[in-house]
């Protein structure tokens, strides 16, 4: 597998060709290694951030994808991967969880800087692990990572976790929720750009048009993804604050465009195999949000991974690409 | 694996051949690809399920079984596992759980078509993680995908969780239990009626004897596991009310069929091996029970998966079969 | 693996080798195969359990590691491995966490013959797994074993539960603590101690020089990795009396000498990738601390195996040296 990275070379550091990889890393938090989308995205997370007044969630993910870039030229990861932004993804969502959940405090970026970094080698540790069943990682460097740090900061004053929901029990919420058709358009588009944890429909849109640049279907799934959910959740009355914030979107979008373009040909038959994998993302991810009630931590992308990996596993021949993200 | 499927040929849809192989994947539950066994499995639910008051829990099972076969056929897997009725256990088990933990609503029966059809899948892909270590996936498939509908639910006013216990921190029960022979062997037999979630010591009784009529072993090590397992539970003083309902023995008569005559053939040293093993699912049953209490969901069977995986991984040589179930 | 054992040959049981290998199996805890090491470390076991009035964890240890070095020869496991010590290490565990948790009772005896005797086979399985990724199971079938029993105790009135904490929602703790320098150097050295699960400055003591015997770099990585813990959880504001009790201490001392010395040659490139692993396991640590708060039971030497994956999965090419401990 790495034997065949001989060929590429990395571009010098902060280079014309190291922004390019940059860019490609944020781009390919949905799967598309194309520099514009991930000029998009990044516009898209500055927009949202700076809008709900948490400049700091921009910062950090600027930071994180460049710690978690610099880990892999530093520690000689074949350049192959590094080319096509799989260096930046992990490290750029870190960078904008961190500063969500916890206080901007210098402690907080203290761990931006370790674990941003850190998430390059648990995607290079659990490839190792999934590449037998010829299944990659996804964003769960990103989310194992980021679900420890969140957990910690619950027993540690020195990160401040106001950002967090209070743990509880599950089992109390409400499903009241306005259904008009704007409501539904803006929570429609705030599921697309809370991949990034950003509650924005602006932001949701750059997202698409990003996408689109990149790739029309992995735009179409998107809208698809993030729309059905929002259906499914309704339809089986879903908390109602979760459903308006885009908490139910963000992950089948992810597990929409895995499985609907990115690992399976377009198609028919996989169209009707990604529906069933929203279907399913939908539960898991209302699911996980009970499992991780009471000790008051966010599930993160960890539903789209866990769906992608159940769809993928049984090596369904739909037509299926040879493609690999990691 | 699977090249050898090339010699087996799938019956029509709905012919004798069909039902054969439906009744199969209903013995497959104990371990039985019998016809006669799956009979009688699925008469003793349909009794136990009507006197207690919850005839959709009998045709639920009715439909899973028949959702997740069609899924094998669909997906064209390879005849000779759908032959065996490995295609309808796991989703029998889904299609008994949901409708005793959740409102008879018609939400909750889009879910039992949906995710009883998915165990299918979801058995293929742990199989191949499962693959190299030379054991099956088991009823894992059922346990994974209901735990994420329970938990699901539970967040879901869509489907009602009044079959649910409440979440609450671990360590307030009762130990207050009748022990007159009478009631011992009522909770004896219960525990064998619970591997599909009845509570009828009538049930447990016709499970006993579909198993007596495919194999003399495995009924022997199912009346065993119960019995053991209700030895162990009253000894480490458990809770009452679950020991009387069967809740600490549907887990190790599983355990014990697996390992006593299963996957290794009987003697001596593998009975003793299986009671050891029985020893070990209580506590993990327990165990499990304790830390889903505050979520509140039940372990379903995952204390025999993990058991036997646990009894299976070290590849003791105890005169080992050459024998799999997946 | 297995086939290069023919040419050894286990001692007779209770010989002198068979003591030697009984000792071998106490070092191997903090990785030494060594005879003097595992004397020291029972010698420190036997001061710090006496001392604080709970001989019953000296003993445990002792009955521990017996039972879990029988269980290598009855299973006839490769001899090589007794021969190393690779049987005692889970067993000695099992042996000190149940009396330390549990009530000292007949029943809480019987759980820790049978679960010490288990952890050899556990072991042996969780190698297989691990195998294909070129690391082992480490402490994980003590962990995994003892998780289950420990959370079982929640709900068994025979195994009174009294040294385990109160079940709670997470987020309530002090930060107070003295930070004198004779305080911290008792904090320090019970970071050592809290290895075998004791909190005695003398214990972490005689452990040190258990480990200086065997291997220099192992004594000072120990030492290295206790004090590193000490400030990152000083620093971060975790709670106070869990870092008086230097129960942040245990698992990066286990990290710092298994990054450190164990798997990968002394240099300056690898003690920089181990400080990273130390303050990896920290945040781990406090993030299983909430992770297990609502069912109260302990992370035991958890955080350190999962750090040690997560540094080792990856394979860096650190000059690593061809050494594996299962």
């Amino acid at each position: 597998m790495e034997t065949s990275a001989m060929t590429f070379k990395l571009p010098p550091l902060f280079s014309l060709g190291f922004f390019k990889l940059y860019f490609r890393g944020i781009g390919q938090v949905m799967f598309q290694g194309n520099v514009w989308t991930g000029l998009f995205f990044l516009a898209g997370i500055f927009y949202g951030a700076y809008t709900s007044g948490m400049p700091a969630v921009a910062w950090g993910a600027v930071v994180g994808t460049l710690m978690s870039t610099l880990t892999g030229y530093l520690l000689n990861y074949p350049a192959e991967k590094g080319l096509k932004g799989l260096w930046g993804f992990n490290g750029i969502l870190v960078g904008c969880a961190l500063p969500t959940f916890l206080g901007n405090v210098p402690l907080m970026w203290l761990a931006v800087v370790v674990f941003s970094s850190m998430t390059t080698w648990v995607m290079v540790g659990l490839n190792h692990l999934l590449a037998p069943y010829k299944v990659s990682s996804f964003t769960f460097p990103f989310v194992l990572t980021t679900w420890f740090i969140l957990l910690a900061a619950r027993t540690m004053h020195g990160l401040p976790d106001a950002g967090l929901g209070t743990p509880e029990l599950p089992g109390h919420f409400s499903i009241v929720i306005a259904t008009d058709p704007q409501s539904l358009a803006i929570y429609w588009l705030a599921g697309i750009s809370q991949v990034f944890l950003l509650n924005s429909w602006l932001t949701g849109l750059l997202f698409l048009i990003g996408l689109l640049i990149s790739n029309r279907w992995a735009a179409i799934w998107a809208a698809i993804g993030s729309a059905l959910a929002l259906g499914i959740a309704i339809l089986y009355q879903c908390n109602g604050s979760d459903i308006a914030n885009g908490l139910f979107g963000f992950s089948p979008v992810l597990t929409a465009i895995a499985l609907g373009t990115t690992f399976y040909r377009v198609n028919w038959r996989t169209a009707l195999w990604t529906i069933v994998g929203i279907f399913a993302t939908v539960f898991i991810q209302a699911g996980m949000d009970t499992f991780f009630a009471p000790v008051g931590i966010p599930t993160l992308t960890g539903p789209f991974c866990i769906a992608t990996w159940l769809f993928l596993w049984p090596h369904l021949k739909l037509d299926k690409k040879i493609l690999q993200q990691g």
